[in-house]
């Protein structure tokens, strides 16, 4: 990861596609497929040993293996030839049977599937971290007063916590998807040369099956070479989640201008090297940095859907590359905002008086309401308007302003309809729904689940 | 829509969110709204009945609507305004009541489900006039032998049947998956005007589920203003069938090239004003124009999920657009490509003939296999890489040079050798394997399903 | 253009590419090549005569030809075939030179030259109204001090004018760069069926010129068929240009935030069906609905450039759609800030009192800067952050703070280091630099200049 | 770069913006803006020697500088604090006066342009080995004949050498272009913290101008801080450049088709791990794959451009990522077409072949236009229309079937026509069109010219 990138990470070393990962899921493609082949009886047991050892033994230079690949264009020569030399000189039996059957694709597809099983594990765990911190949030400032905006102006007045809800509802649903088109897409692909199983013919989908179940991946029973769709959809659903954390860094960068002044993150030292007194929102800015790319990520994706015949030219050599940089990017995105929320600093009193500043005005919509059962709707609209100007001149509350107003103008005003006017610019009451809808959020949200690193690692034979 | 896009649509006058969808949806929200909180007690029934009575009788005019509309930054007040100068006028019991609690996004937003809802459910029509056709062409050429063509060179054989079964079910998942998700999709928006239904307030669930049950739409029990992310999630998928059916239109315009001639579009009189033999792929070409945007718009409607606090500066309203845009054009794809399967020559004879021409080298990887049992891997590779060559430049079959090779370097040629390499490359047992792939996937995929326009529009109360 | 998009356009009733617009530039480049042919005495007078005649009489229904363009996957056909109808019955001398050497691409790409030609024009026109707005802002608040924002937190003292005058200068830059583009994108298409001219052979060159001069655009010399570098250049200089309208629109709708305040766009009576008193930037957001996804039209023009031999199938098609919407967004969004400009509200007083608010930490910088002459630069920075913290807790300036700091902790405080502390954190200093660099680039900037519409259009014989 | 890149790009060891070149540029900057503040007499001459000894003698580590920066959100303080600790044990006359008036983007921005200056020159060297390629062979093939083709089908015929001249006239454009806009692109970034130079004042503009002698780069006079479309303009201009070549590299797979035939790319020995005889376009393969995503970066880098006030919250943090792959991305694309294009084989017998196997029906144009002299145009396409396909049929040259046919219907057919038929029908006059076109536009094309890699370094003082 360049210097350039790797500051807009918040973790350090944590490289979800590195060399090093890709060299081991491939090898351990050729081993498990040699093993699995034995498991059918289709090679003989001491050849996929002997394959198994070569890749256990065999030692793989990334930068040699891309000079091999510059040449053919084609990855898995750079991981068959150092096995066939390390056979040829150790143990000649496996040599026959060494990626029999299968094809470059294969073994990138599958190493890909690899690769990407682990970063889902680690995608969730950020995401269920996050959430924690959200339903935290969401509890704690459940009933805890803040403007609602719309349009970048107050609207009304909503609450912090529910707020918070909504987001991590929507990070609940994303997870909950991720998990279940993980099922579809993290397959053994295992196609052959133009995917139709030439020569594993009738045994293929026995082969397949048990290479499967030796890697932890899904078996889906046919190959998925040039049809990517259940593949994308898993991608799509990683674009998807970086918008949410997208919307939330946003909000959160807003909430933190100096002028609003209703968040801050957790202090650093000195984030600035001309201005000492700044408190960045660094996490925000990681976030938003790396989720800007995703939907141009995610169509470079769909655009490498249009894969021609039985391999694409160049548009799936395309796509391996991309996908690692949108899961990537994500998932940075994802921890930036789990570090920002763990040490958020929420200044309620200010979210209170930034609502109290507006002296009721952001309840002309209810005021309107009550006004329209006495008045007609146009005429209590005007009236509500032109207080609103004048409660914000004279900061005086928008209810007294527009009781004043009627009086002036010869209405009487019952003391029902003072008290519903009263009612209804009540901000407290505003709260309460708010606490209401977000409790429930909170109680009815899917959660982030995730087996943890260890046991995904686990499951994945890694 | 504009000359220059409706000629390439394959379908005159599908305008799947015109203006007239448009004004129709909205007035249905506003008096389905009324109906439904007379339903829960809310309001009066005879308020609810002006609204429902003024929603038929009034007569908006876009233009007007969208000049009113342009003023304010917000569609609802050129729906509402009219309702009220109607209701002022004939009914003013319901002038209290009318767009109570309610927002312009809850507006736009649930006539946007409804007129998704059609969309759908004229998409999923599309696809499954498309599938059924590739299920015909699969089961037909089931066994019709084809050139498995990598990285647009000829690499093995397989059959056309494969080719069409392996569209067919990538169209049945994505046809699926369209409807599962539209379950959460299609729902109502009811919010309020910063989405914590403040003035409806705990009744806001009930009056939400009676609004839904009336519109034919589902009731997520919560805002999705500004949280995006289901309905985000149905739109990347329909750019996933974008992606299929891209894929789909390449593969059938590279087949109909002169040069490969395994397919041409129907006869369509001349289609060209220069060049009066030409058979153009005027359905690929339609296909193919549609989809070339499909990834940039996903691209933009991801890019939409950014939307500040309770209401978006810019990103939802651009999202309106840009989503209509997406089912039009991938609508008007799967349409194109339907035709042209419908009309689609399938030339066999010229199959076969470009699996002939290349005598047998398109097996160079089961000879090699065969050849390594008796031989080194290496130098089976070798002697089959040679023989490719020369079985070209001959016009011999390969098994046949690769023999003469053997013989000349003073192998040892065994009977049991020579039929399995004849065995090997023989284009009929490739075929065989890929017919079978190719039944096993018919009888597996999901299909296409959907209620059909006509019980679509009536669940939907259209 | 559809409710959802019209009501997003500031301006009612600009189509810069509608449909009459197409039909005139397509008749248009009929009459006038078989003028031009005629001009180089390749077709008879009478032939040209008669074909510039079958232009002006021939009625052309967008309907109808997008139905007969439909079959043919090419629009000329549909504009070819009724004026054969007409010659046919009216004046058959000019049927034979009727669209002769000429192709579907030219008259497009030709008339879309056209269509762009006024585009420009009108592109030009905004740019130029909303640069004088921005030059009078800048000139009349060169030295109005607001906080310069960096990570959206206050960073230093800049002015308000010289903001106006960076985005000033950005336009001038794009609307020079889009006229010097335009010399070579707005030419003739007239290549022939393949682009090699093949039927006018060695006249082509001169037919070309004859007729860029009767159409007022330019002649490359060269076929663009499918080489599109020098019409995408273009293309992406609007792109560009949309980038820069996006910031000014970002910019304006933060600083017009309540809490924030520096800023309003003009009232425009009631902008909200729920909250009269809401001033919603209506303005900016148009502009940045239509700026949002002016990026991913950019992409999918670049895209579209991947055309393959002699004419593309389907991205040339795309290309001409999509360059539409490019030109109509940039349009509408440079037209929605123009009325912003022309309304803008500027509160000087409230920049002001944010800059007074932050008690001098703002310049913390230059204090720092005048310390570390002193001190170490790193004790110095440790100084001013800290008494950042206490300037801002105690309400009191930044250099007092530190002076009282430098006083307890035993420093001698010479008259002249008092002295420098208080200019270095004198936000009058910084506001004169900034205003200087204002004026230095109002002086500098290159100016929008264009030939305004009704010069534009005798120029382009329109 | 990750293997799964690396080995897509055809030169190993080729990285443009590697941290090392990074670490470098950086240090340069210090260094040198220190200097010509000296120069300036702003600084002691001490202390920029000092500052300038630090910068070489300095040791910085990327992972700790990562480290470093992630904390900060702003990698300049991880060049700073380095030098501040050498320069306080060292040389302390330097400390005060190190990154003095400047800030964290007037570093990465500077350096930056640095880099790009040197990604230009090499970028510009690969153009030119691919335009003198192009050259080559557009003179070695002004007159071979080639089927024009047109939404892939057979349409007329041309010279390869005009195709070849086509595309190299674009590189050339893009290269002169790319000259041009890296005059106002690469330029010094000298604003300070929030672009309006507060510290350097009225002396700015000296040092800018001092500063950008000695770094080889310009001096726009005007902070670039947010406004970024001059820079924007370069990078869109590598992203037309590689939409140029990736129109090239289809163009090339398609004529490499086996079932074409008419190119291929130099033998590299085996390139398939199955498929030994296959001859795959490797180099097509790598440009493809590189140029897919050249729109998308560009999309990213254009939504880059919404740079809140004086400094972006992640917008400009993404943009210097995405620029570095949009260079390394299409440099790596000309690269893998250069070498492309030195190995090309041209089959010309099969190209004159495939013109041939068309039997004169690609002429249907011309003979309709000679006809139509005799008959009615409708007429006369009808005939050529039906001529075409027995044309095929038989096996038969056009003009021929077309003679029979009028004499069928009893036309006389004079020898005047029958001879204007065969000479319109001749592939030789097609071809010698499309030779004098092609030499015109070899003549008249402007040229790559860079000043090479070494001067480029020399120039740019490295």
């Amino acid at each position: 990861m360049s210097l350039v990138s790797a500051y807009l990470h918040p973790l350090p070393a944590t490289e979800l596609f590195s060399d090093a990962l890709w060299v081991e899921a491939m090898l351990r493609f050729e081993a498990q497929l040699a093993r699995a082949q034995a498991d059918c009886d289709l090679i003989p047991e001491a050849a996929a040993q002997a394959i198994e050892q070569a890749c256990a033994c065999v030692l793989l230079d990334p930068v040699q293996m891309a000079q091999r690949a510059r040449e053919t264009g084609a990855l898995a020569m750079a991981v068959v030839e150092p096995l066939q030399h390390w056979l040829r000189s150790h143990r000649p039996e496996g040599l026959a049977w060494l990626h029999w059957g299968t094809t470059t694709q294969d073994v990138v597809d599958t190493a890909n599937a690899l690769l990407t099983a682990q970063a889902l594990a680690l995608l969730q765990q950020e995401l269920q971290g996050l959430q924690q911190q959200l339903l935290r949030l969401a509890a704690d400032h459940a009933a805890t007063p803040i403007l609602g905006r719309s349009l970048l102006q107050p609207a009304q007045v909503t609450s912090f916590g529910l707020k918070c809800a909504q987001t991590a509802a929507a990070l609940g649903r994303s997870s909950v998807q991720l998990q279940r088109l993980s099922a579809q897409a993290l397959c053994v692909q295992l196609g052959g040369a133009v995917g139709n199983n030439a020569v594993l013919a009738e045994e293929a989908r026995r082969v397949e099956q048990a290479l499967a179940q030796r890697l932890g991946l899904g078996a889906c029973g046919h190959s998925w070479h040039t049809q990517r769709d259940s593949w994308l959809r898993l991608g799509m659903e990683v674009a998807v989640c970086g918008g949410a954390l997208a919307k939330l860094a946003k909000d959160w960068s807003l909430l933190s201008q100096y002028e609003v002044g209703e968040l801050s993150e957790a202090a650093r030292g000195q984030t600035s090297s001309a201005m000492p007194h700044k408190r960045n929102p660094v996490h925000c800015l990681q976030a938003l940095a790396h989720t800007r790319s995703v939907p141009q990520l995610a169509a470079t994706l769909l655009a490498c859907m249009e894969q021609a015949h039985e391999r694409a030219l160049g548009e799936w050599q395309a796509e391996v590359v991309h996908w690692a940089q949108l899961w990537t990017q994500v998932h940075a995105a994802a921890a930036a905002l789990r570090l920002a929320a763990e040490g958020l600093q929420v200044h309620a009193p200010r979210m209170h008086a930034n609502v109290e500043g507006l002296h009721g005005v952001v309840f002309s919509e209810p005021l309107t309401q009550v006004l329209a059962r006495w008045l007609s709707k146009p005429e209590a609209q005007r009236i509500v308007a032109d207080g609103s100007q004048q409660a914000l001149q004279q900061a005086r509350p928008l209810p007294d302003v527009v009781v004043d107003h009627l009086v002036q103008q010869g209405h009487a005003v019952p003391a029902e309809l003072q008290s519903q006017l009263h009612a209804a610019a009540n901000a407290q009451l505003a709260v309460q729904v708010s606490a209401a809808r977000c409790h429930a959020l909170i109680d009815d949200m899917p959660r982030v689940q995730h087996p943890g690193w260890e046991e995904a690692r686990h499951d994945t034979h890694f």
